[in-house]
């Protein structure tokens, strides 16, 4: 047990998560404020530690806890870690909400294409079926981006100044990598670059990958 | 124009989605507070108002404007209001934040299914991949209702109370009334009808459905 804010997290995940894994925007934020936290790490294919379906219902990760408060989706740890620390969301009221609107609709206008694409794409590949939903999601996927890249025009930043908007579209967005879509969109790309560019994105991402240290699942029927 | 707080939505739908559009989130959280608000409306498959793509990035409904604030998501919307007025969120630290994580779940953990289940049931029905997509897609909504189920248990409201998360998450189960899923879950079933049962739900749905008295669309190509 530690005193420090604490983030679930995995020890092992398949390759193709690698940096996908939504610890990933906790992280982050914490770098950006500079404070220290601390991870509770188990394997991505391992059995979720005892109790932990009280702490996160879906038995995803992350979740959070700070002192006596626990609490679970990176939307709701991203909120918090912004108004605990003032720091995040703009000052100024109609920029603050800017910034949480866009928090939302990350998660909720735009993410949810970008994991179809992503379960048609990867996931059911071989699925006889994928194909035919792949290229009906494909569409949506592109006009979610085009509304992203219109609102976003010439500004560093969703809500003006970096903020955990910006955490969450760019993660959301790394969703995307193994396809060109981000790229379609030049000012999106930049935006993208912009925000994996930043110096506590790198340590946040070093930071995850630098935990996936634990062994690799046994393999079924073994 | 209106000093009232105002939420866009629609004049005429297509059938299938009556009962399903996002403003009724925002009217029952006003029908709950006990606030007037206004609307502005417009037909579903007409073109939007001029900058209306400035107001709601995604030209969705709803946008919501109170004075000279201007913000979009349903989950931020149900958050502001809220917070502006002391109401329909717990007052207690770990409460309050149990709420906005579920508000979050609504919109990020349970919706992205229940929609993917509804574009392959209904939209796509008659595609050659859409029953394959659909059979996929059946089992994570079922995951997805029963983590709720659990998590909600023999509580009367997802956070103890009643909160903005259990206008989301309620409307969210809406967009699987064509289906029995929420049937297969005793308790959830139970929520759902003891959340469409309150007053306040009902007055937010009779506004709604009484908008809905515009023009058809003309048949395309007239």
């Amino acid at each position: 047990m530690t005193d420090l804010p604490t983030v679930t997290a995995f020890d092992w995940v398949p390759d193709f998560a690698k940096g996908l894994v939504r610890d990933l925007r906790v992280r982050w934020a914490f770098e950006e404020v500079g404070l220290p936290y601390a991870t509770e790490t188990f394997g991505a294919a391992s059995p979720r530690p005892e109790g932990y379906v009280q702490w996160q219902p879906f038995e995803q990760v992350p979740a959070f806890r700070d002192g006596e408060l626990e609490l679970f989706e990176t939307g709701a740890i991203l909120l918090y870690v912004a108004e605990k620390h003032g720091s995040l969301l703009p000052e100024e009221e109609q920029a603050r909400w800017q910034a949480i609107a866009w928090l939302f609709a990350g998660l909720n206008s735009v993410e949810p294409a970008c994991t179809r694409y992503f379960a048609y794409a990867v996931f059911n590949a071989g699925k006889d079926w994928a194909a035919g939903a792949k290229e009906a999601v494909e569409p949506l996927v592109r006009q979610k981006l085009k509304r992203v890249s219109d609102a976003l025009g010439e500004r560093d930043w969703l809500a003006g100044e970096f903020s955990i908007a910006d955490i969450m579209m760019v993660t959301v967005l790394n969703g995307l990598k193994s396809s060109s879509f981000v790229a379609e969109f030049p000012n999106l790309a930049a935006y993208h670059a912009r925000g994996t560019g930043r110096p506590a994105y790198k340590r946040a991402l070093d930071a995850q990958l630098a935990d996936f240290d634990g062994p690799a699942p046994a393999p079924q029927g073994a």
